[in-house]
């Protein structure tokens, strides 16, 4: 292992996270609110430990591999988390440090959980910065790590693969740093986009700004005790609308750019993620009419709550927790879907799922005909044996660590089987709230320590897609890189 | 398809169960209770219909592959359960024909989840079918394949491939029929073991008799309202070590019978399920000790509850669903478990677990060393990789499935997410209760009789290792001979 680059590429992303934490500062000015201070604290701090890190570990030898890639992008979420915690630490607006790691976490890996109980007494740089965090996780920290570090351009498609959410990425350009560029453009053009539209609605700007954040992320931190239950059917459905886009492969934006239209049209797994978001909402429909008595109420309900949890961004407009159980179910199973590969969402991925069908469909083909060979297919590109058997080892390590979750946040035995497993299968795949006491209304501020730091893991895990924190936390790999 | 072989096959098997139901009858008989009438009707229904379909579709033909193995296997199932539903329904014991089927089913493929409200309303024949099904289904179909269809014998190794419990059978006499004469006979032996020890703990002949046979195919039909709770802590530790007993791998007893003790002692299968029993029972015992407050009874209500649940039994000598949450969740995780591979257990067996974290790992050193190569051994042999691939699929398969199942019966609305997602790993892991109104002082009447077939299914798909009714369900595999 190359440890010296590891810990000089962390140096550079602590003082990146310094920079950006001048942002929430303005904005605690703007306020004229006493939480200013802590910011700049965290700012002098993380500067200190960035110039510390960076001089320490300066290295001559800037080769890097798979494992230095992991392990890179594995404690820079874990670093930032740390010290992004600081400022709700310093400012007392969450004064354990379990919890505010938690909540940064939450915020970083886009999944929206959170453990303040009033949200309505944070300050407004405090909720700015808890937010931005959403924003910054969204695309990954692959968009800085190519800005900074322009002497791994070539080597950082280790760290694309690990960091890119999703099964495939589609090399749109030849150099990695040119794709996350445009990327990055991407996002920033349709968040603000969504914020121009929520302010046409009326909904206020520092409301806007920051839903506009929950939702570029697929992240869900909201700012009002009922989240966005208040607001205007108009800005429910732009941000239904925002929450789907975001849940889309960011490629096929591209390809738009580009104008290859067809591309766009020929994509399964975006006709899956419509198919299953038009049939999830149907079904809940059917089920809520009851509870909300007129149709456009209804469907307004229903559309915003399965965009919500399919883009794993989180979001209510009512307490879902309170619906009957077939519609609990529905939104239960479609946390696991996740987006579209390449979108902010985590979750599975809708193109995994699909290439599980398609690994089942062709082994069950075997077992009739031994003798056929079959290849399979996705958007008329045939996908080679090895990809279709790393996509079913990683679901059987995705439901395997899901488990575990399950049963780590067990122990403290104080939560019924539905909060626990809800609150694993919702950490795990970054969508933020679950049912029964960590339900849309509800928050984890009850679980214990040990619970708080099991669940921040499985965050870290699910928006890492495993691997990347996996190899980091086995010690042999840093030992003897292997195990 | 060969379809005439199919139902030929079909036809020999009902005849099979014709002479079958005289045991019943016999036991009517006995205890003069007016119930032998239905066998008897069902008798001669069968022994008309077994003749008319061996009459009408005798063929010259026997040439039979996968395929029509596979049909063989899951509508010998199915149509020994629609017609051993009979006397329940003929002597009123449950008059809707759903409902018996349902508990037929539930019998077969020992699983022990059960409709019945008040057990001991039932007379001493119909309480003996219903658990001698146990006994007929713990070893499968198979065995009687073997003895009534010598012509098959050099074919019949498909049938036993999509019959035989577990990944990987070791061959251990040339002929399969062979094979299947020696298991049974062990099985055989094990269950009169069981019978006369419980007799010398002073259990009454009768219980004796359906316990011995609810522990042998490790399937739980009780004949009390409360199952176990009232014998005495002697027949419970019986009963405790025989589940253990049959959730071993019949070839090891047959290991000993050859003296080959090392084999036995080099399984790392058998080590593990010892441990996972040790293990679980042990945190058990740390969470309700504060309900059983004396030492003994602790370890005796852990240990039972642990063995019935990882053996996939279902038998209980208390009310679990009231334990506190980690215990739940500990047996909810058990079911998922199962026994070893080869026995009568259920589940996704344990050395199915040990294979996917062996195919893990040589994944994960893949990542790390690309070139390198590795091979995945087992019990000292080597896996090749077509085998380790199929079991991820499986895996994906039965995830797929379970969640299949869970949605469809959250479909009618009426039950909690926990007794639902229970019921669906309880009813496809052939374990029996589950938690909520599905508890072991519950039963499954309450569901819809759309439910009640979607869980008989699911039994039908866990019992036959899901391939064999997956494939008999494609309608095109018929037609086409693939899909």
């Amino acid at each position: 292992m190359n440890r010296r680059m590891i810990f000089y590429t962390l140096g550079k992303m602590i003082k990146l996270e310094a920079a950006i934490l001048v942002l929430p500062l303005i904005v605690s000015l703007i306020y004229k609110e006493p939480d200013a201070l802590s910011f700049l604290i965290t700012v002098l701090i993380s500067l200190a430990l960035g110039f510390l890190l960076t001089l320490v570990f300066k290295s001559k030898n800037k080769v890097i591999y798979a494992k230095e890639g992991f392990a890179i992008v594995a404690l820079t979420w874990i670093t930032i988390s740390a010290v992004g915690a600081l400022p709700f630490v310093i400012s007392g607006s969450i004064p354990n440090y379990i919890d505010a790691f938690f909540e940064t976490v939450s915020g970083f890996t886009t999944t929206g959980a959170s453990i303040v109980k009033d949200v309505t007494a944070l300050p407004h740089g405090i909720l700015f910065w808890r937010s931005f965090t959403h924003w910054i996780g969204g695309m990954g920290v692959i968009v800085f790590i190519m800005a900074i570090v322009p002497s791994l351009t070539d080597r950082s498609i280790h760290i694309l693969r690990a960091e890119m959410p999703g099964p495939i990425i589609g090399k749109l350009v030849p150099k990695a740093k040119d794709t996350a560029k445009i990327l990055y453009l991407i996002y920033i053009v349709i968040t603000a986009l969504e914020f121009i539209l929520l302010l046409l609605g009326g909904m206020p700007v520092f409301d806007s700004l920051i839903h506009s954040f929950g939702t570029a992320g697929t992240g869900g931190f909201g700012i009002k005790p009922n989240c966005l239950q208040d607001y205007s059917p108009y800005c429910k459905w732009v941000i239904t609308i925002f929450m789907l886009i975001f849940g889309v492969n960011f490629n096929l934006y591209y390809f738009i750019l580009l104008k290859r239209i067809k591309s766009v049209f020929k994509n399964c797994e975006l006709w899956l993620y419509l198919a299953l978001f038009v049939i999830a909402s149907a079904v809940i429909s059917f089920n809520i009419y009851s509870i909300y008595k007129t149709v456009s109420e209804t469907v307004l309900q229903s559309s915003f709550q399965v965009a919500s949890i399919i883009t794993t961004t989180g979001y209510s407009t009512a307490d879902f927790n309170q619906w009957p159980t077939l519609s609990k179910t529905v939104l239960l199973i479609l946390m696991f879907f996740g987006g579209c590969a390449g979108s902010t969402a985590g979750g599975l991925k809708i193109q995994r799922v699909v290439m599980l069908y398609k690994s089942v469909k062709r082994e069950l083909l075997k077992m009739l005909h031994p003798s056929s060979v079959s290849t399979v297919k996705l958007d008329g590109k045939s996908v080679d044996n090895p990809t279709l058997n790393s996509t079913n080892i990683y679901f059987a390590i995705y439901i395997g660590l899901l488990f575990i979750v399950f049963i780590l946040i067990s122990l403290e035995n104080k939560f019924s089987i539905e909060t626990n497993f809800s609150a694993a299968v919702s950490c795990f795949n970054n969508v933020g709230p679950g049912f029964g006491t960590v339900g849309p209304l509800g928050n984890y501020s009850a679980y214990s320590g040990f619970s708080k730091m099991v669940l921040s893991f499985a965050m870290l895990f699910g928006r890492l897609e495993i691997y990347p924190l996996l190899f980091t936390l086995i010690p042999s790999v840093w030992t003897k890189g292997r195990f």
